[in-house]
C-alpha cells in the first residue's frame, strides 16, 4: 500500500502564500478533501477527484480521508490557513485516534502553511512581534466560560492577541461579550484590528481602539488582533503601521 | 525613487517552505540584508549586493535597509521562520519610527513565513491545534518577572505554549526555571515537545513530559511546545503523534 494523508495548509488565499511543498503535494495526490470554498481553489485535472464538502462535517471528512489512504489513495486534505491552527489537522487525528486499527499504519504528514493571523499581522505591520495567543472565539467546541477565562488572563499577561472565528451569524453575541471583557481589562486606547479577507481580492484591513471597536466590524472571514500596552501605531502617508516593540522596559511590566 | 523593503520570512530552513511570494522579492532585489546564516541561504547572482550582519545588530542592520531604500535601493530584509514572530520586522519599524523622516515615504511591506512554531506542530502532529501562547523566552529585552508572569497565567488559563529562544550559553538559567515553573502549575504527565531545527538535515524532534524533561534538551536552535491539560499522544508504529482536540468537554474546564 502506498496511500498518504498529505493534511495540507493553503495559506489566506493568495496562491503566492502556497508553499513549493504543498504545491508538490497537490501534485502527486489521487483524492483532494475539504470544505467547499479550499476545494474550489484546487485545479482539475485527469487523474485527480475532487471531494468537496460542507463546513462542520469534519469528523466525517476525516474519516473519508484516512479510509480512501488506507486502500491506497494519496490524499490531500486542504485546509486554509495553517492545518494545524483552528483547522483539519486535529480533526484528522481525533478520527484516526478514534478509528480501527487499519488507519494507524496510515502515511500521514502535516504540511504547514501561512496562518491567516500571520498573514494579517504582515499587513499591519507587526502587531504580534512579541508574545501573543492566539483565542478561537467559537463555544460551538468549548464552553464560554472557558473563552472568558482565556480572555482575562490573556489581557492581564499583556499578551497581543489574535482571534479567529470572532462572529457568526449563529453566534452574534459572543464577540460582544468579548469586547465588553477587553475594556474591563485594557486601557481604552489599546489598539485592535480587523483584517478581512487577507492577501484576497477584497482584503479590508480597519484599525481602531477599544473605546471605539464595534461588534459588527468583525465576521467569520476576519482576522481580529488586539495589541499588547507597548503595542504603537506608525503615522505615516499612506495606511499607518501597527507594531509591538521587541524591546519591555522593567517599569512597563503588568 | 522606486525603492523598497521587503521583510520577508524565509521559513525554518527548507526550500520547499519558502513562500512563490518571498522568491518573488528576491528576484527583484539589488539588495539583501540579514543575519549571516539567513543570508546565506540566498544565491549570489549579478546585481544582487548580499549584506549579512551578527546577531544583535538588528537596529543597525534596519537603519541601513532603509537608508538604502530611501535611496532607490529594493531591499528585502531576511529573517528565519515569519519576520513578525521574534524577529526582523519588529525592529524595522522600531528603527523606522525613530529614523529620519525621509524614511517615512519608504513603501515597506512584511511578506510572511512560515514560523517554527507552526513547523514543528506540523512535524509533530497538531498540539498548537487549539488556543495557545507564542513566548519568547530570552530577557534580553525585557525582565524576567514578566515571563514567569505570562508563564503562570498561561498555565493558569490552560493554554498550549510554544517558547522560542528557549536556552542560549549566555542565558542557560531561564529555562531551568521555566520548567521549575510549569512544574508548579501543571501537572507532571503534561506533554513537552523539542523541536530542533525542523525541516532541515540535522532535525530532531524529542517528545517528553514536564517530569522528565531536562533544561540540556533545548538550545537556541529548538522551538519547545508544552501541550495544554487536553493534548494527547496516539502511539502507533513509528514516531507518535502528538495533538490537542478541537473540543473542550465543559467538565474539563480549568
Amino acid at each position: 500500500m502506498s496511500g498518504w494523508v498529505k493534511i495540507a495548509g493553503l495559506g489566506p488565499g493568495n496562491e503566492a502564500l502556497v508553499t513549493p511543498e504543498v504545491t508538490a503535494a497537490l501534485t502527486e495526490a489521487t483524492d483532494v478533501v475539504g470544505y467547499i470554498p479550499y476545494v474550489a481553489r484546487i485545479a482539475e485535472r485527469e487523474g485527480l477527484t475532487l471531494h468537496a464538502s460542507d463546513n462542520r462535517v469534519e469528523i466525517d471528512r476525516s474519516q473519508h480521508a484516512l479510509q480512501m489512504a488506507a486502500e491506497g489513495k494519496r490524499v490531500v486534505v486542504v485546509s486554509s490557513g495553517d492545518p494545524g491552527v483552528f483547522a483539519m489537522a486535529a480533526a484528522v487525528f481525533e478520527a484516526l485516534e478514534n478509528g480501527p486499527n487499519t488507519w494507524r499504519d496510515v502515511q500521514i504528514e502535516v504540511l504547514p502553511g501561512i496562518t491567516a493571523m500571520l498573514a494579517a499581522s504582515a499587513r499591519a505591520g507587526a502587531p504580534l512581534g512579541h508574545d501573543f495567543c492566539a483565542i478561537n472565539l467559537s463555544d460551538n467546541l468549548k464552553p464560554w466560560s472557558l473563552i472568558e477565562k482565556r480572555l482575562r488572563l490573556t489581557a492581564q499577561a499583556d499578551f497581543a492577541m489574535a482571534f479567529y472565528n470572532p462572529r457568526s451569524k449563529s453566534r452574534p453575541e459572543g464577540f460582544v461579550k468579548t469586547l465588553e471583557i477587553l475594556r474591563e481589562e485594557c486601557e481604552p486606547e489599546r489598539l485592535i484590528l480587523f483584517a478581512r479577507a487577507v492577501s484576497r481580492a477584497d482584503e479590508a484591513l480597519r484599525i481602531s481602539t477599544l473605546a471605539e471597536a464595534t461588534p459588527d466590524m468583525a465576521d467569520m472571514q476576519t482576522v481580529v488582533i488586539v495589541g499588547s500596552s507597548l503595542t504603537r501605531m506608525i503615522e505615516r502617508d499612506g495606511p499607518p503601521i501597527v507594531y509591538t516593540p521587541r524591546f519591555t522596559p522593567a517599569k512597563d511590566q503588568v
